[in-house]
């Protein structure tokens, strides 16, 4: 076990306390191939989360790499101010032709900040408009939107707010959000939607709100929920018919991994009036973010002759838009959207596999290849699943009591078969331990009926 | 002149309208090397400003793009939890050891999110001690701290936050602050301070504030505006007497171009509480922001057994933590940063020269490798001052009727005399239009006494 030493270490890693701690596995990585983590001392573990969501093309793919060297011939980045190059441009272009009504992009260099631009957005055609009292948001439980102060004002889990609470803005969260376990899954396409309750949600609420915040389809954080089709179809339509901007953050679903460009496009079938792309827009090579903006947004700056004072030193940067092309070339030029479909077919039968071998799942969920089981385990044994599997060499970190994965989506094919192999022998091991110890043993204890 | 089609472009630029203005000029960007930006259409222009303060290398530095290129044959990026890697720990390090008190870095991807960071961790520690209360911050007339929501709550320039004030926290802001010309101004070490009316200040606004943030010695934003090296040093000590915390916002001074590492800790001679470095970190090849944090913050987080809870997927990217790598490893092993204090005195000569030739220059101002003009110009003007750059082959982009510089650093005592004659040049030719044209005439009309 390779550990930071505490009383060295100067990185404060995120998510984490100042120090970690010494009883965790803190892994050297020394390079990353493929869909591989190198470590110094516990060879190469499997990357089950893309690094937290943003390798689609695994780690050095050949096409990302040969980009960025090609590009540092040309220039790493320039002012984007009153001046542009073809790269930035073409990328807008790609990126605006996924939906029929988009016709602008604005660049940033994560994901909170293109959040805080899409809120931005929406909030200054209000003012522009002479609406200014319309300032608030409308956002899901559960919703993850970015930890900025302003987007955590859009934060449906209260476990990222509860310190920051004084600060925040007091916005309205929509609850008992219809959860599926996937696409097959009857109230996917059918939700029983009080349509009375929720136009009065909206009319109570709408007047002050400028916009309908959502992750389309499916809230990672939060434990990667699948919500049901129908329900966000018609909480979207409610909100159109209130007058309310869709803000569809589409940071982790996004540009491959649901087999779709946009999922609010292709999936939804609607036009959001702005989305915000991120993780895997440069295949997490190097940070990039992007807010596609529809025509009734910029046209209402039009209108007023007014800029739009959002300004990051990064918004053209060339290495990145250089990656990000590419990337949008291997999504066009390949199979790989159709691959992704297949894969959830397939992620199910695992899942369920899974399910019937080991008691202790409770739930299981699949939607393009995010896979996640709930399990009914207690927390303190949740936190041996990261150590297990660097021990089978498969990096999985559960968020709360759902193990899940999120894989490079590249050679997802070929991956499957590994997969269900590695999460076979951790949930081996995890069984074997709630055989040796009572207090692991949630099926004779408490945690189940 | 290279445009780009208005019906075409579908990139939204920072601090612009949708589209641009087909009267001005949009640069087409080809190529960038050294000090130069490579056009479509109009050759190589001198990179005056480093593309936005960033670039003091100036453009594929060598040593930067190969650090890049190196990192490419391991790794991109890999997930910063639970995980680590000798390159950002490498870099923490030497950004800890800038300093004698700080213990910590966090990262993240650019200046606001750094402030963003650093604004979160003071208050957080705040909560932890039971004083939920101390909410505000206390900032300065004519600061800029970044774009986000909360970050614009402590910005002191009207025009950033005018259309953004029914979201904004409100803060206390430090008004009239005493500018200098540079560090010879007889304000610079002894400005006219009248202890009780600031102590009196604090005393109404630390009960319910955590922290001072401060740009360290310059307002960038406000158009170079330098700050009383006194005054500043006087109100971080009332707000040290007021147990509040000092952010220091070194995101455009920082990191070498002043002639430092860090502008707090060696020419104002204290340590903050939290310092952000942004641009100059990765010389502006690839984003990334750091947050240093000093022991008294860290503490509080190890006394309560807290972790921090903002998550930057790019935290440890290891492409820029090899360009920033090398950057420091410049500074470290050039003479560079004596280059820079020299190039100051010769700034000023440069700068004094062009006032005494011109009579529209109410004003100049040098500190470190910045240097700017106050003109007297009528705002139309102003704006043709980049346009009449580009035809002298000179990136020139006034911030209100603030003329300023900011080249590149590496090849500074070289590029001196370049940028006397091109600056000359485009003030000869400004001159020029004023006398065929009495609405320029500012000496002669209403802006000149």
């Amino acid at each position: 076990m390779q550990l930071i030493d505490t009383q060295l270490s100067s990185t404060w890693f995120p998510a984490a306390k100042p120090d970690k701690d010494n009883n965790q596995f803190n892994l050297e990585v020394t390079a990353a191939q493929g869909s591989y983590l190198v470590t110094a001392k516990h060879g190469e573990i499997y990357d089950a989360i893309s690094s937290w969501w943003c390798k689609p093309l695994g780690h050095c793919h050949p096409i990302i790499t040969k980009s960025i060297r090609e590009q540092l011939k040309l220039f790493e980045h320039h002012i984007p101010a009153k001046s542009w190059n073809s790269n930035i441009e073409k990328l807008s272009k790609r990126l605006v032709q996924i939906f029929t009504q988009m016709d602008k992009v604005i660049y940033a260099s994560d994901g909170s900040s293109a959040v805080e631009i899409a809120m931005k957005l929406s909030y200054e055609t209000r003012v522009l408009e002479q609406q200014a009292y319309r300032s608030k948001y409308i956002a899901l439980n559960g919703a993850y939107h970015g930890e900025t102060i302003f987007t955590l004002g859009v934060c449906g889990i209260k476990y990222y707010k509860t310190n920051y609470s004084g600060l925040l803005q007091d916005n309205y969260f929509i609850e008992d959000i219809p959860y599926v376990d996937g696409q097959n899954d009857p109230l996917w396409l059918d939700c029983n939607f009080d349509y009375n309750y929720w136009n009065n949600f909206f009319t109570h609420t709408a007047q002050n709100a400028t916009a309908l915040i959502i992750e389309p389809l499916v809230q990672g954080a939060a434990g990667m929920k699948i919500i049901s089709r129908d329900f966000l179809i018609k909480i979207i339509n409610l909100a159109r018919n209130h007058n309310l901007h869709i803000i569809a953050d589409e940071i982790m679903v996004g540009l491959g991994r649901l087999g779709y460009y946009s999922v609010s496009k292709e999936l939804l079938n609607f036009e959001p009036d702005i989305v915000c792309f991120a993780k895997n827009l440069t295949a997490g090579a190097i940070p990039m973010s992007a807010v596609v903006i529809n025509h009734s947004i910029s046209q209402v700056f039009r209108k007023h002759q007014k800029a739009f004072l959002h300004s990051h030193t990064h918004s053209c940067n060339g290495l990145a838009a250089a990656a990000a092309n590419s990337y949008l070339d291997y999504l066009d030029n390949s199979n790989i959207l159709t691959q992704v479909k297949l894969a959830e077919i397939k992620l199910i039968e695992i899942m369920n596999d899974l399910k019937n071998s080991f008691a202790f799942i409770k739930q299981t969920r699949v939607i393009g290849t995010i896979a996640a089981l709930e399990l009914n385990l207690p927390i303190r044994m949740l936190e041996d699943i990261f150590n297990i599997g660097i021990e089978e060499q498969i990096y999985l970190r559960p968020i709360g009591n759902t193990l899940y994965i999120m894989p490079p989506i590249y050679n997802i094919k070929h991956d499957l078969e590994l997969i269900q192999t590695k999460l076979h022998l951790v949930l081996q091991k995890i069984s074997t331990l709630i055989n040796k110890n009572c207090n692991y043993l949630p099926s004779k204890c408490r945690h189940v009926p």
